[in-house]
This record gives C-alpha cells, sequence and structure tokens, in this order.
C-alpha cells in the first residue's frame, strides 16, 4: 500500500490529470487500447480479482512470490475502490478490458464488470515492467520491445514457484537483449524497483532456466537478439495467470494484458533509493 | 578524501588497533607478506608515488578513468603522511612491500622507501578490489579466488583508457565466475562501492573486450570457470601500473601486489548506499 503525500507537486498534480482523464474515457467505455506509454510517468498495475473463499491464499501466493508478484495494493472484500492508487479509481470500470476465467478457463472479455461483482470480490494490484522499461529508457537504455513496437517476450520456465493452497506453478519471465554493459546497467536500474519485479533473475543461457527456443516465446512477440547481446530474464506478471489456470477458482478477473490500470503513483515512488 | 568521525565507535576502535598493530610490524620489517584477509572490514589501498612533475598528469589520468582507478586519497608534494586514511600512516614505511620503476622498468624491490623519498614525491591511494570482495562474501557468495586461496585472474583488454599527458594504455580487469543469479548479486553488490571499482565492466563472452583464452591470464593465477557459470569482469588496479609502463617517469614507486596499505577506514565507509 502506497503512501501519498496530501499536497501533490506541481509535478504530480499535472500526471494526476491526465491519469484521471485516461481514466474518464476508459469508465465510459471511448478507451480500450494497451496503455503502453499512456500517462509516462506514472505506475500501471496487473489486476487479479477473486472471491474472498480463494484470496487469502492468493494473498500469501503473492507474499511466497514478491519478485513475480510485487502486491502494490489489495481491496477489502467487496470494495471497488482503489483510494490508495488513486482518488477516483473504480476497479469496475477502470481497467480498459478484462479477461474472465471460470474454473481456470477464459470464458469472456468484458470492458466493464459491473454486472459480475460479487460483495466477496477481493482485487489485488500487482507491479509491472511498464515502471521499470520507463526507468531503462530514462537511463539512455534502448528496450527492444519498445523500439520495435511489439509486445515483449515471454516464456515459461522450470523455475518453480513457492506454492501456497492451490495456487501453484512455474515462473513467467521476460526477456530484453542487451549489450553486456548495458546489461549491467539494467540490473543496477531494476534493482532500484522490487516493486516492479525489481532484478533480472537470470542473465545469459536460456536452457538453463528451461528455455529451449528463445525464437518461440509462449507469451508476447518474439525480439530480435543481436550479436554479442545477452538475453536477461525478469520475472513476469503472467505468473499468477498461471497459477490462477492451475488453482481453478470458480470465477476470477484479471486485466487483459498490456491493458492495465493506470495509478496516480509515481514510477519513481516505487523506488527503494 | 574520506572524513571520519571525530569520536569512532567500539567496532571502529577495535578495528584501528588492529590496523595500527599491523602497520606497526611492517614499519619495523616484521612483517612483509600480502594483506588479503588481514585486518578484514577495513580499506587496503593501491599506492602509486611519483614526482610532482609528472603526479598532475596522474592525478587527470585517475578522474579520468574513475573506474579502473579510483582515487580515495592524494598526499601533499613531499609530505608522507596520510592522516585523511589512517593517524600514524607514514607511506615510507607503512607498506609491506615496494616496487621501484626507473622510466617504465621494475629495478628494485624493497621493504622501506626512506632512501629513496624526495621532496617532490605525491602519493595516491587507489581502492582496490578486496573491498568489494569483502561485501560479496559479506553477501553470502563464494569468491572463487578466496575459495582456491590463488590471486586474481586478471587480463588485459582491448577497452582504451582515457590519456592523460605521457599516461595511457588498456584497461586491465579482474575476472571472478559466477553462476547467473549469483552475478546479478555480485552487480548489485559492488555497485554499492564505486571506491573499489564499483560494478562491473562486463560480463560473458571474453573475447568481445579482447581477451582470447581465459585460462591464460595476463596477469595473477588462472581460476576455474564451472559449467553454467558466467565470467565477470571487474576493472582493475593494476590498469594505472600499465600507464606508469608506458609513460616512463624516471622514478616511480608501487605497491607490490597484493601487499597494500592498510587504511582505518571501514570497506563500509566507501559505499555510495
Amino acid at each position: 500500500m502506497l503512501i501519498k503525500n496530501s499536497q501533490p507537486s506541481a509535478y504530480k498534480s499535472q500526471l494526476f490529470a491526465q491519469a484521471s482523464e485516461v481514466r474518464k474515457q476508459i469508465r465510459i467505455g471511448k478507451f480500450n487500447q494497451p496503455t503502453s506509454g499512456v500517462a509516462s510517468g506514472l505506475v500501471q498495475g496487473n489486476i487479479v480479482i477473486l472471491p474472498q473463499e480463494w484470496a487469502n491464499d492468493f494473498l500469501r501466493y503473492c507474499q511466497n512470490n514478491p519478485v513475480a508478484c510485487p502486491l502494490i495494493a489489495v481491496s477489502q472484500p467487496g470494495y471497488p475502490l482503489l483510494n490508495t492508487l488513486g482518488e477516483d479509481i473504480d476497479i469496475r470500470t477502470d481497467v480498459p478490458e478484462f479477461n474472465v476465467f471460470r474454473h481456470g478457463k477464459l470464458t469472456e472479455t468484458v470492458t466493464d464488470i459491473n454486472s459480475l461483482w460479487q460483495s466477496d470480490f477481493v482485487t489485488f494490484v500487482l507491479g509491472c515492467s511498464f515502471s521499470f522499461e520507463d526507468a531503462l529508457e530514462r537511463a539512455g537504455l534502448t528496450v527492444r520491445n519498445i523500439e520495435s513496437n511489439t509486445n515483449v517476450s515471454m516464456y515459461r520456465t522450470n523455475i518453480e514457484t513457492t506454492a501456497s493452497g492451490r495456487f501453484h506453478g512455474n515462473m513467467v519471465v521476460s526477456m530484453r537483449p542487451f549489450l553486456a554493459a548495458d546489461a549491467i546497467r539494467a540490473i543496477q536500474v531494476t534493482s532500484r524497483l522490487p516493486k516492479a519485479h525489481g532484478a533480472p533473475v537470470h542473465i545469459g543461457d536460456p536452457k538453463l532456466i528451461g528455455i529451449d527456443d528463445l525464437s518461440k516465446p509462449d507469451f508476447g512477440d518474439a525480439a530480435e537478439v543481436h550479436p554479442h547481446e545477452l538475453p536477461v530474464f525478469w520475472a513476469c506478471g503472467v505468473t499468477p495467470q498461471v497459477a490462477i489456470a492451475h488453482a481453478k477458482p470458480p470465477i476470477a478477473i484479471t486485466h487483459v494484458p498490456g491493458k492495465m490500470l493506470i495509478t496516480d503513483c509515481l514510477n519513481d515512488e516505487l523506488a527503494v533509493l
């Protein structure tokens, strides 16, 4: 849970106004696109909504696996507002598009979950790689998936997460290629952001974490790895979706990948240093 | 130049007493061994002594190349004491063994430079990898050269340093092998210590920095690189010795590698975070 100053700076007020306007457009159904690059500088969040009966195990799953599942907010049961992340956020309407899973299977994609809302729903907001990509770009590094305007490459690994109740599964990672000196800088920059997956979990040979072919990602698009570049792997917010697919709760709602919740927190407010 | 508290803590006082005792033994000629592991926790320094006519160019060389040549103290010309690093330090006697170079060639190795001292000598003290190896071990990592009780592997590279006057040459690096996750942690840990060479300058393929055969170091001993390990390369304090060999001053005095100046500064006082 993030604590905000009561008097936002002029810089923050300007960004908050942008975020509020985008959320308003999303709320009235006029914006349902991917949110990459929107209200740049503000934290965007991965969303998981579960019935309270399943929420306690999932909360422990996040706490057991903080690199893949960095919690930035958890709601009270049945309470759809997320005041700690933005005064006007209503999770039922303020995400561009939702995936609805029933018993672990995707059954619907919707832009509003008012009709699905249950009085026992608990909302989880998890930090997302957009925050650290913003930091990498501001550090002067080129992020391949942004440069090529493609989705980042994501892979299932052989790294087991720590189970909690019925939630379990292997870690999913995202990969960005860098020359060695830039990879070292990327490790420094992302270490500052543990609430956005933090430092990489692996660098170099993909086979060591169970990835046989970098050109065939399990999610997202393949990224070109240029000569002399090292693949650098970060824990990925798709990991909890895999755990949900294993757990098979009667209902679970997530954002559609890439279409995130835009918050009123600065990326730099997530930084530990 | 390091600023010390006027009232050292009990922890510091205890280490200062150890350091002062070792320096006393060195001063009276009873200790001339390598200083690795001696007065553990305190900064040890690389030493370069040059006539003032050469010192200004060398000072600029260090400032141009702060990763290879991290300056922690520079003396006044002709002044042999280094009060900022320890109240009782006299550089003429307090290093276990010195190398004397004339016109770039090693001509003598001595345990005391009183008879060689010139009124225009300027002493440079540079941070050393012992400080970051201490930090790596305290972080629970295994440092191969410490584990095997050998000298670290050092290599000439194709990375050009920034010249200053007659001082120039390529960077020398030290190499320590780690599994990927430990390499990432090592980057984090050593990033805190820019005055002890800081983060690595390269990771992975040695050929990319002009090293053809890891098993044939240019200085020190070969280290075993185990399967799945990545070689990680840090800038090395031998770099200035190469620059001195190129510059060929009429006289230059350095410590004998591995036989360092023991200071009264904590390794943790070098840390920026």
